[in-house]
C-alpha cells in the first residue's frame, strides 16, 4: 500500500476563517491518533477572495487507514460541523519537478 | 519573504488527462528554469469522477518571482494551451500537524 494525499478545497467567506479553523483543529487532532495518519497542513490564501480561501493536504499511509478513520461515528460528529462547501478527494504524486 | 505555495486545482474530463499531462509539462519545464521556482508536484485523484480530476502544487521563494515567471509572454502561451477550468490561487501554511 502506498501513502496517499487528501486534498481538500473549502468554500469559505473572507470574514468566516477565525471560526473555521477551530472546528478543523478539532477534527485533526482527532485524525492525529488514528492509525495510518501521517501529516496535515491547513493552507489560507493570500487573495481573500480566492475561490477556495482555505486548502487542507494530508498525507496518510494508505486509502485503507483514511477510509477507516474518517468512517468512525466520533469523525463524523466533528466533521459534520464545518458548514462550508468543500471537496475532499483521496489523490497521487504522477509528476513531480525537480 | 517567505516561500509561498501555489495550488490550483483543475476541472479536468476523466478521458481528457493524457493531453492534460503533456501540456502541464511543457509549461513546468519553462517555470522551473526561472529565478524563485522550488518545486512542482502534479497530483491525479483516484476516483476518475472527482471534482477536480488534478491538482498542482508548487513551490516559489516568493509573490514576486512567482508573478514575473507568470507574466512573462513565453508562459502565456504555454498556460493558454490548457483549456480546462482552473482555480490557481497563493497560499500560506497556517497551521501544520505534527
Amino acid at each position: 500500500m502506498s501513502p496517499v494525499i487528501l486534498i481538500n478545497p473549502f468554500e469559505v467567506p473572507s470574514d468566516e476563517g477565525e471560526d473555521f479553523i477551530a472546528v478543523w483543529r478539532e477534527a485533526a487532532e482527532y485524525l492525529r491518533r488514528q492509525e495510518g495518519f501521517v501529516s496535515t497542513r491547513m493552507h489560507r490564501s493570500l487573495d481573500p477572495s480566492a475561490s477556495f480561501r482555505f486548502v487542507n493536504i494530508a498525507v496518510w499511509e494508505s486509502v485503507e487507514d483514511f477510509r477507516r478513520a474518517i468512517g468512525k461515528p466520533e469523525f463524523r460528529k466533528l466533521g459534520g460541523g464545518i458548514p462550508f462547501p468543500n471537496h475532499p478527494a483521496l489523490y497521487e504524486v504522477i509528476a513531480e519537478i525537480p
